[in-house]
């Protein structure tokens, strides 16, 4: 069963507002085995709207048309499906009725362009409003389906959930088509290039596209309509988020796409770990502040930061965590240099250096009390300081009994990449150094 | 001149990332009078993106394909592309040369996989990359055009300003069409309610609508193929950004139309003045700590902070400014109340006060040797503490001559929100109390 969604709204081709809704559509369809293979967006003219359901009827099994159903003159995707459908409008009664009630619930008199959301096209079948005033249609064409549901994202999703998501099961039934789960896993890693997790993970990707399958494999599918039972793998890169490895299965229930991606999880980490060491830093949505946080946790340690380059994010993202108190101290952003050597105790010299870093770290621990303190220091740019090319970067870390460490790295982009790579580099060594292994 | 948007990629079906290139696509087409009136997502697969791409090129006069550029197995717009031209792909040295000299630049081998980058169809045109490996493209098929360019923001963006806006004006102007602009000016306030700001302006905005013109006002049409000449006006609500008023208008060259904007935003300054006082902090771009950089910079003062609630965020944005090493001195980061007692000399007692957020306040003035001590106290929550409840912030601050004072704000939402909704309270006051009047 392939679903196309159809957002509907001016607004959303010029970029005023967000398309959330395909977005959440597209994962409630992919939760229960619907394929979605195309979204599109179209503006509020009748004919662009029919286009666009006739293109996407063309090419998939039916649409959730999004949007479009209030009751100004400029909401009219009741008569574009009535024209796609061939079929004239008639006013249903219960409808009128109904949002006469809202209104007279809340005193007021309803204004009669409300009349409008009462146009039924003759064949479709009504969703009523519970939370809105416009109903959503269920509109059969031939063996085909047309979903409209409003663009108000609480009465959309409410609407999917209470009628579109049973319909759908139905139909999926009488088609004969299992009506699985297909379900994701992201493995979040740190430390290597897209294409270098791409070139590690080549071979057992191989391995997955010999599996005999119904177009398993990476397939390049994976938009929910596989019957396969084994796993497809995609890359994103995610910028200061790092590389994700995003795994998809499709199973018979819950439970076992759970265990199939336990099995495919273990196996990834296995390979990277093999060839890059500790780059797998979380699952789905874990950041690497809580990655420091759980290796924080090993220990019982406490954290203190001195950041001059990053300037306050890292400790923004530390303090993100839920229960960061019980371990974060503090960071001392030493912004101007007199503030390094002031309070942090850097000797006076040059301010991007591993020398300054040692001591930066060493100062916050000991201005901060913490038992380990982690320092940022280097150069965002464009210009250069203390003779280091905008990207350098130096991290120091002073921990007990392990002495001041310091390490250097090079990182691209623009003064907001540099901040942004600079505090993931820093915290990423927190991480490995604290609980080597332990991770994810 | 008519352009569809095809986002590429299986993780935007599945509704694992939002697609905010298209929304930014839009805004910019609309800006240069390019119409839009489709936008189509598509999944990693070659024959759903020939057919995505046929579909657009058969309903419009041109494609922008974002995505699918990268270096592994599921980067596939480029053959998808090729077979649309019907011309094979050819490996391009120059392209392989730049690559691999980025990867030696960082001291790293080039993986195989990233030859796949420099495969070029047959008639294209490269747009270089500057910002990351893949190139962009220019693809003509017969008298349209496909623009390609990868899916990484703020690689997209760089190739559509340097490249694919100005190839647009030249094809605009070789189809004779009205090479008039389209500008918009985004005016940035903090401190009323959009409903507040729009009933400010009620008055306004219809005598806007009541001028004759060609489809002006208030008129949601506009698809990036308005012809009129006044004004229209529109508000955005972005959370801890503040509220945005957009003005839109026509005219024959960006001279008049940038004369144009200037009246219409004088006009709603005074309006928003006369109503709610210093509430406009910015125009297009500028960020309130743009602001505050401007509001300091009139006495050339020094700044450091104290942040607990906030760890670090404010000071996280004050470094965003160009030059802030003049002027930002750095922030003292107290999550743990015994660096407030021990560091910024707060009495012991009830971390969250006014009292307390006046302390810390003369606490970031002496140790950070700085003119303006900010501190900003609260509670993120979900707990209550010292018995204030979740989105209490109170904000102190010290500067030359007028002793040390103290704010409260009262500040809705989650955790991260209660922190960010802080953070630009905090930096408001900063910026009103130093130059009221001055900024904008």
């Amino acid at each position: 069963m392939r679903i196309e969604i159809v957002a509907v709204g001016t607004e959303l081709l010029l970029g005023q507002i967000a398309d959330t809704n395909s977005k959440w559509l597209g994962e409630q369809l992919a939760a229960i085995g619907v394929a979605s293979h195309f979204h599109q967006a179209v503006g509020d003219n009748q004919e662009r709207i029919v286009l666009a359901l006739r293109t996407a009827m063309a090419r998939s099994d039916g649409v959730i048309v999004c949007g479009g159903l209030g009751p100004t003159h400029d909401d009219i995707t009741r008569d574009a499906i009535a024209e796609v459908m061939n079929v004239p409008l008639e006013r249903d009664q219960a409808v009128v009725d109904k949002v006469r009630g809202m209104f007279s619930g809340r005193g007021r008199e309803m204004p009669d362009s409300n009349l409008r959301q009462a146009d039924v096209p003759v064949g479709a079948v009504i969703i009523p409003q519970t939370k809105g005033t416009a109903p959503g249609l269920i509109c059969p064409v031939g063996y085909k389906v047309i979903y409209a549901v409003p663009g108000v994202p609480y009465e959309m999703s409410d609407m999917f959930q209470r009628a579109i998501a049973p319909d759908l099961r139905v139909r999926m039934a009488e088609r004969g088509e299992a009506t699985g789960v297909i379900a994701s896993r992201v493995i979040r890693t740190w430390g290597m290039s897209e294409s270098g997790v791409a070139d590690t993970l080549a071979d057992h990707i191989d391995q997955l596209d010999a599996v005999p399958g119904d177009g398993a494999g990476t397939d390049r599918g994976g938009e929910g309509d596989r019957s396969g039972r084994t796993a497809t793998i995609a890359f994103l890169a995610s910028g200061i988020e790092g590389i994700k490895v995003r795994v998809t299965v499709g199973a018979d229930d819950a439970g076992a796409a759970s265990r199939l991606l336990d099995d495919e999880e273990a196996r990834i980490r296995d390979i990277l770990t093999a060839a890059a060491g500790d780059v797998v830093f979380g699952i789905d949505d874990e950041a690497i502040e809580d990655a420091v946080a759980r290796a924080v946790a090993v220990d019982g340690l406490t954290v203190g930061l001195a950041e001059s380059l990053t300037g306050g994010l890292a400790a923004s993202r530390l303090v993100n965590v839920p229960g960061a108190s019980r371990w974060f101290r503090g960071s001392v952003v030493s912004y101007a240099s007199e503030v390094k050597f002031g309070v942090l105790g850097v000797p006076v010299g040059p301010v991007v250096s591993e020398e300054a870093a040692r001591a930066m770290a060493d100062g916050a621990r000991r201005v901060l009390g913490a038992d380990v303190g982690l320092s940022i220091t280097g150069v965002a740019g464009p210009d250069t300081q203390d003779g280091q090319p905008p990207g350098t970067v130096f991290v120091g870390l002073a921990r007990p009994d392990h002495g001041t460490e310091s390490f250097a790295f090079t990182v691209p982009g623009d003064r907001e990449r540099v901040r942004q790579y600079a505090t993931i580099a820093a915290l990423d060594l927190l991480r490995r150094t604290l609980a080597p292994g332990a991770a994810g």
